[in-house]
């Protein structure tokens, strides 16, 4: 038997296979917090409880898995998250009743203002803040993935301008410092954030101003898609 | 109909799902050199191509993707690698002519010591040093995944002193400083690596000593197991 035919008779479903899932945390910045969106099962198994966005893996999908969870989000949100980044595979033989399976897990940021509309529609889906998501019984292994995706989350806040991606296209150094602040969890030194962030060059000054805390604060916006993932030195030293 | 009912009618095989493996990078340190293990697939599709280590997740498996993959790679080594790292799962419609599959892969790093012999005996096993892999048609997207484990693996050896683990549990500083260097793939300042390691305090001193070019070496062996994964200053600068 030559290769060609050994194609020709492969028969997928005579195997054993893990179920296969994409799932996102996706995290937004909203009334000063840090959001997690989540979507109420209306089915079984762990139906009525919350959960992360995402869904099956099947055959038809004609790319890859980062452009599944893609499309699925954009189910949810209507829109396109900026950032998405692969997470952390979880796999197991009881993390879902049905059986073996396995969830590719993502994390995405999006700026609260793109999605709130196409949001507000839908009366299953919701912004929670991570501090109330951490104390829900949420489906399967959600809480896990959850914690795990703010634990790196957390590092990229320290360690670079990642943050910026739940802001609007332009934003203010007071702005995106509360965001690390938020996530990190405790307060950062103004001067020492401004020279990081300015010392790393990742931002433009877009030459325009907005008023903070009434006096005008330059806006800024990210250099290029790929300044944000740069290192830069810790914030907290 | 109520959960348990649904769960005890699911059939999973009713549902299309892609083929779900796991596979190793598995990195030592041999002849001054950073070697990979490959192995000689035997069967389509690929045959006779050079591959990673691993295999399909298979619905027995009790345990979970971690524990899957490190049996796997026992049955080719004969040994648990003391590091293990899930490093990013692939997926999509072409990367396997069988069908849509994804695969979770891992980097691992092991003393060439402690697995010579049960490599030695098997044929169609083996290291091959990293620079050639890059260079062979290996089966499926598995080029991809090395250059992606790689690129990881220098960051750590930057950063980190994880790539230890492919020196036998007791080491010299120059040893380590070579290993670094042969993974960053430059020559790394000898004052500035020694202090770095210090100040970083991941290392005890055995009290044993060890000839190196003529003059005692003192011998060293990591911490603890966590101690490796710490961050350390980039060890370029």
């Amino acid at each position: 038997m030559n290769e060609e035919d050994y194609i020709a008779r492969y028969k997928k479903r005579n195997f054993d296979a893990p179920l296969v899932t994409v799932d996102a945390v996706l995290f937004t910045y909203h009334e000063n917090t840090l959001k997690t969106l989540l979507v109420k099962r209306s089915a079984y198994p762990e139906k009525g409880k919350w959960a992360l966005p995402g869904g099956f893996v099947s055959e038809s999908e004609d790319d890859g898995l980062e452009a599944t969870l893609i499309r699925k989000l954009k189910e949810k949100t209507g829109v396109i998250p900026p950032y998405v980044e692969q997470l952390y595979t979880f796999g197991g033989p009881s993390r879902d009743r049905r059986g073996w399976s396995i969830t590719v897990a993502y994390t995405a940021l999006i700026a609260h203002q793109s999605c709130e509309i196409s949001i507000d529609t839908v009366s299953d889906v919701n912004w929670l803040p991570f501090s109330k998501v951490c104390q829900l019984p949420l489906a399967f292994d959600h809480l896990d993935i959850v914690n795990r995706a703010h634990e790196r989350l957390v590092q990229k806040a320290l360690y670079s301008i990642v943050p910026a991606y739940v802001l609007p296209e332009t934003f203010t150094l007071p702005e995106l410092q509360h965001v690390h602040e938020v996530i990190i969890g405790k307060p950062l030194q103004k001067k020492s954030f401004r020279r990081r962030i300015e010392q790393a060059n990742l931002l433009v000054d877009t030459g325009e101003k907005r008023a903070e805390k009434g006096r005008p604060a330059a806006l800024y916006r990210m250099r290029e898609d790929s300044a944000a993932y740069n290192f830069i030195r810790n914030l907290e030293l």
